[in-house]
């Protein structure tokens, strides 16, 4: 079969091919309404406009307002056989073949948007964040900072994917700047805590889930079911002062030591886009309870690299490079362990994986930054 | 003077006086679109239908749309210069002495809603909903109930108000159901951990902050400003699963050990109203850093009961019985810590002070729910 490609001309080292088309949210110009788009190559596509134009011609999405909102709540509220519909709308009106848009110059001139002019926001108002701690290599490594190389994995990790709640409202869009936090410390040997500027800010490289439909308060989601609430990943830095973390986080876990940014990426990647990179996941030994077995456990080979680009050089250097493959626990168990109490998620809702680490370690800057 | 009389008929015994009017959002019928209320006696006082009238006159809020929203997040947001309007109107407009409502009948009719026909609903979208930990009482239990008896308090809380990212989705209204969650546990001596319903379903009786209109990221709030952004209190039940929270809580804090529900009264008492409950806080030791250091520390004086009524019996028992003013780090403190790092505070974020504990303990079927 001939590999799909897109009238609109994009770079073989480009992201956003025709088989990516993740969503996001921007304004044209910045006296603009925000409005959602998908990204091609090095433009945005209007998906209000491609709507306004009655485009969106499918039987789910034909008289729907979805991509008339200034965020993709309500669309990605719609479910996984909306987002099918949407996907295969978007990559025919794209392709190389389809002259509908193609040869409408008119409407591509409105719909096509060059990526360089628009601001980007954030793709979805986000109702509740909270980030996971999945990665067995992380965990280890932050069992050692925080607690000693004794016991540097607890017990529990083991029987269920561990995770607190975040703060939602400092959830920004990848380019926002970073204020540097002051706060309470306590360093070893001193007497009384310090107050000043971090000392020790760090990153953490993680991927999340933006959650589709969600479930009613007291009525779990199965775990054969969760895929069916995810709607895409985002690349997610959870800034965390490692100094005031360490002071404020016993008994009742991370707070101002992480709340005072989360960046993720503009741009939504679904699970439809991701399909081809879907490997098994690892084998968990013990075996999980049965809400956490799944029929058919995956886990995502995405490539991640994290560059660090200090003020007045000319060049990154990179300080991290892993896999999501690396998961212990799978977006789906997390998913599926969120509700198991009832708690209910919504559309839009942020699940970061925690940390993605991979078993080599870098020590490149990193020894810098903590 | 004489005090202040309100031309409805209110019993002794109510909660609601005049001196009171305590904000909240209700629908009339059950097809009603919600709309912002105050209570008076037994009725609700309808404010769409009284800033539709054109009664709220003074400068701040004559041309304002704050009163025809489904919830108060935008009136809150408006800061103290507006629910001082707002208070000193709606004082006046149901003073025994003032004819505008009280002789006017149909408007009357339309305004005054007997609380008994209405439903009420959350006061506020709640945006995010942080939890602190500033019982010197409810600290010391905890300690010893989850750690033994060793260290019940650790060094940080006589240092910064302890807090943890809650859950908003599950925030609900008072009378709503809290379907009793399932998860896992590790009891004493078990090899394996358990699943099934929580065997340890606890309550926690607190108050909790509604946020005004709240910082920008990166710009904290300074205490001496701190109380501008309070705009009142709600009482909250912080339901907990302890048997899920132990096993899950190490690291990274509670988690579904505390988000299967968190209820909060519909009722949000403004500061204006407790002004006259204010008294001074007790002195703390060590010195709070200077980030923390108030001009005149407040606490309120608010005797606080939790009952519990078991199915099928006719009455309730009393099992806690405490003060607000027994805590420890004042609401101002804990809005101002919040804030320190950064982190931003949006207009009807609710901020839980803590299980409220006293120095006297209840054995009253305490000993069955822990």
């Amino acid at each position: 079969m001939a590999v799909l490609q897109s009238f609109v001309s994009v770079h073989p080292d480009s992201h956003f091919p025709i088989q990516n088309l993740p969503y996001g949210v921007f304004k044209p110009q910045s006296a603009s309404p925000p409005r959602p788009g998908v990204a091609i190559g090095d433009f945005v596509l209007d998906l209000s406009e491609i709507s306004s134009a009655g485009l969106f011609d499918g039987p789910l999405l034909k008289n729907s307002d979805a991509f008339l909102q200034p965020n993709l709540n309500k669309f990605v509220s719609l479910g996984r056989p909306a987002w099918k519909e949407a996907r295969a709308t978007l990559q025919k009106l794209l392709s190389a073949t389809e002259p509908t848009l193609r040869d409408n110059a008119v409407l591509r001139q409105k719909a096509l948007v060059p990526m360089s002019s628009v601001e980007l926001l954030l793709p979805v108002a986000v109702g509740d964040y909270t980030d996971f701690f999945t990665s067995l290599h992380h965990t280890k490594n932050c069992g050692i900072i925080f607690r000693g190389p004794q016991t540097p994995v607890l017990d529990n990790w083991y029987r269920l994917p561990v995770a607190y709640h975040g703060r939602a409202s400092s959830v920004v869009i990848s380019g926002t700047d970073i204020v540097r936090p002051r706060g309470q410390a306590h360093p070893v040997g001193s007497s009384t805590p310090y107050f000043g500027p971090s000392l020790k800010l760090d990153f953490e490289l993680e991927m999340a889930t933006i959650v589709g439909p969600g479930n009613e308060l007291g009525k779990p989601v199965d775990i054969n079911n969760a895929k069916d609430h995810i709607f895409g990943l985002v690349l997610m830095n959870d800034w965390s002062a490692r100094d005031i973390q360490a002071w404020e986080y016993i008994p009742l876990g991370p707070f101002l030591g992480k709340s005072f940014g989360t960046t993720i990426s503009p741009w939504i990647v679904t699970l439809e886009a991701l399909e081809p990179f879907a490997s098994e996941a690892p084998k968990q030994d013990p075996s999980p309870l049965p809400y956490l077995t799944e029929k058919e456990p995956k886990i995502y080979d995405i490539s991640l690299e994290a560059h660090i680009k200090p003020a007045g050089h000319e060049d990154s250097g990179v300080v991290s490079r892993t896999n999501l493959k690396h998961l212990y626990w799978t977006l789906t168990q997390q998913l599926a362990h969120h509700t198991i109490n009832g708690c209910n998620l919504r559309p839009g809702d942020l699940l970061g994986t925690g940390t993605v680490s991979g078993p080599v370690r870098f020590h490149i800057l990193r020894s810098l930054t903590f």
